[in-house]
């Protein structure tokens, strides 16, 4: 019996949430495990999944301008060192590469963990006039963060992302792109992958290393933990000056450029699995499944039946993903399993007795609802369904997350909320690294960010009782 | 004045070819010398016409139902080691990591010079049926061998790629899959890239290291050089049997799995320059061109001409990739050399003088013609002129391949052939080694490979005088 010929009970989300996680990557073949620790080789049927996020987000990019480049993995040491805070940011879990064959390197060569170092040496040599502003660059890569402890698609060491750099002639033009891109990045979320998103600028202390302003796309998980889903910063000349990107301004003197970069990862994929995943296995949101509709055959030995099924196949394919499952070697049953493993949105279930009454049952992922269609109204109905549930997948994580946000007036209830329900809290705040140090010493919750939409929920700082300054969305993070 | 203000003079193709490569790569900026040494930067020009081929491609591959997904770019030592002539082919060139931060690796980890030994890795760990047969997998990548003399996309330690990894049943099913691969590599070169080419069967000598058959698709250069293009393996179980690929077969027996592998890579953006650039710069044939058309108006400051030119942009944009040239900074007569340099198939001129007459130029990059065309049959007019460009740049390569390509009946005339007209020679082969060894001493010429259209030239051994067995291209390489 093959490996795979059966589906394999997946342990209870709520018995162990992180062995929920890791059985559904594995089992519904997203990614695996591999020889080399900490990194994951991602699966067709991850990677399909990947690829959708993908072409969907280079389409948006392309239609403001930017433009796909690439720019060198491996880094010069002297060149990482240039921007102090970076560096130091990123120096403890960099790859290092010292030897060719057997020979040693004069000057170690780091695997970038993120590239605005090389882009910049690049954008320095390339820029001379305003004429030629602004430079909207973006790269689709690989980049290794060396990190201890790891989780498939979530936090490994090495990952695939998009990461943005551009550079502008004024403060303001960069700034509004910042925002921009964010707003791409919230539109990427909630209406393809069906995830409600908190908007914000992060703190002083969450900033990225090396920028001015960091802003940040929070979504909160099925376990209560909030996950950072996209990033945008904007760096305004702390990359510019010491690598020189300068250009002659209209008034023909010289000036240092306005650097922006942002990025989403392939982490993205976790952050699918643990907003819409269930006891059955993933569940996907019908835009980004790599597979729509899975049509089941009750009797593949069945002449009748099977025509109909490719009759079905031939209607519907062309306007969405489909597949039938014809496996003789596999019971109905287990395609049924194996279908909800996969979170594949619909399935279509065809057997002799619904031919006699011209019918065939629907089955929705989302709901588990079934549905009698007549077989010449099917391609009209899956069309309705399939829109159907990418809104209700979404309406049902916006619900989860307003049950799972609280509120906290001090530092009590911030511990009560964090020790029991989770989620997102949010507090008043006076602005002071000191407080959330204190609170993350505490209770290991860290502010996500300080929202777009700040309510006055009450006057002073929820730590200290100083005056509050803002509004910030704390929570429990991957 | 900007660095790129104004279109510099490039060196002669026939003063010196090598030169007058690297003047387009970056006049044309399609790609850049960077920081990390022997490593370019692909700049979005170069870079649009690499996602140019790999859409093409990657469409192709899905067709016959390769699918997509990733493996590590770190390789541990010990898995490397596996199959011993594939490590002793690549082992010189391999760069290492052994340091994270600032703490020694235990097992030093290289960066994937090619990612037969990982997939291998993983194949053996997901296959367990005949059933589960055949594994489709492709990665779309970079990889990285450090070679001593790098040149811009030809050879540059980190390249892009696509590599396929098959395995299948049978050694007659995997065979064919290679011979399939090759006609698709083909169909990329001659009806994509406008390239000719010949298709043959590397020899022992040249075979990839680990492979049991080489298949290759050679191409020729304007200076009589030789590139491998694509390359296509059958490796039978030479990998499948040290990493332990094993499936239950019909007979439910244990059996190794039969193994591919093939790959492009970003190479082909430098075929694409020594096939078709001239003097003038880069030469694009149309189905890969980031910018098929290019509208100049004569008179940006001319309302009249500004409208017609943003008519004809809104009646073509959509149906072509189409630029408007409206840069009040530069000479029309810079934007003619500067389209020309970027290798624009054809750009539309139009001046106050035109519209008078209501008629516009349309000068073809491949012949420099200028056509006079009527206003309202532009469009119809850039179709068939498109159309003819591909057409008429793949005959011109036809052409000078033919010319290029001699016999030779002995060593002498091979050696007056290579050291005057270059290009690739035929001879009668005895098929021992020591003749390939002997000719390469002699002329730095290697064989190409073994035509699947061989004719008999003559009977004997163009070397040693035995008796032949195969026809045999040679020619000095790339």
């Amino acid at each position: 019996m093959s490996k795979d010929n059966y589906v394999e009970q997946i342990t209870n989300i709520d018995d162990d949430f992180a062995k929920w996680y890791t059985d559904i990557v594995i089992k519904a073949k997203l990614a695996d495990y591999t020889e080399t620790k900490g990194c994951i080789s991602i699966r067709p049927y991850g990677f399909e999944i990947w690829e959708n996020i993908k072409n969907y987000a280079d389409k948006k990019f392309k239609e403001i301008g930017i433009k796909n480049a690439y720019f060198p993995l491996l880094i010069p040491e002297n060149l990482l060192q240039k921007e102090k805070d970076h560096i130091e940011g990123f120096s403890p879990e960099v790859a290092w590469v010292n030897e060719i064959g057997d020979t040693k390197l004069d000057e170690r060569l780091c695997i970038r963990p993120t590239s605005e170092t090389i882009i910049c040496s690049m954008y320095s040599k390339w820029l001379s006039s305003y004429r030629d502003l602004p430079f909207l660059y973006n790269q689709w890569c690989n980049v290794l963060r060396w990190e201890k402890e790891t989780r498939p698609f979530l936090r490994s060491r090495e990952f695939l992302w998009q990461e943005g750099h551009t550079i502008h002639e004024t403060e303001k033009e960069a700034k509004e792109f910042t925002l921009k891109m964010l707003e791409i990045y919230s539109d990427i979320l909630e209406n393809l992958l069906a995830i409600p998103v908190v908007k914000g600028k992060k703190t002083e202390s969450e900033k990225f290393a090396g920028a001015k302003e960091t802003y940040t796309i929070e979504t909160l998980m099925k376990d209560g933990k909030a996950l950072q889903s996209a990033t945008s910063h904007y760096f305004g000349q702390n990359f510019s000056k010491p690598f020189n990107i300068k250009f002659q301004n209209r008034d023909g003197k010289e000036e240092y450029a306005y650097q922006t970069s942002f990025g989403i990862t392939t982490r993205l994929i976790g952050a699918i699995i643990m907003s819409h995943g269930d006891d059955r296995g993933l569940k996907l949101p019908p835009k980004i499944a790599p597979i729509q509709v899975n049509i089941i055959p009750i009797k593949t030995n069945d002449e009748k039946v099977m025509n109909v099924v490719n009759e079905i196949y031939k209607e519907l394919n062309g306007s969405y993903r489909i597949e039938i499952d014809d496996r003789d070697n596999y019971s109905v049953g287990y395609k049924f399993n194996d279908s909800e493993m996969r979170g594949i949105p619909l399935r279509i279930e065809i057997g002799p007795r619904d031919l006699e009454n011209n019918k065939c049952i629907i089955v929705r992922r989302d709901t588990l609802e079934k549905i009698e269609v007549e077989l010449d109204n099917i391609k009209n109905e899956i069309d309705i369904l399939l829109k159907d549930i990418q809104n209700n997948m979404y309406k049902m994580c916006e619900e989860r997350m307003k049950e799972k946000t609280s509120v906290a007036k001090n530092i009590e209830e911030f511990e009560s909320i964090i020790n029991n329900n989770q989620g997102f809290i949010k507090v008043m705040w006076c602005g002071d690294n000191a407080c959330e140090e204190k609170i993350k010493k505490l209770t290991s919750a860290k502010s996500r960010c300080i929202p777009f939409n700040e309510e006055k929920l009450y006057d002073k700082c929820f730590c200290c009782g100083k005056e509050a300054k803002h509004m910030v969305y704390f929570g429990r993070q991957y």
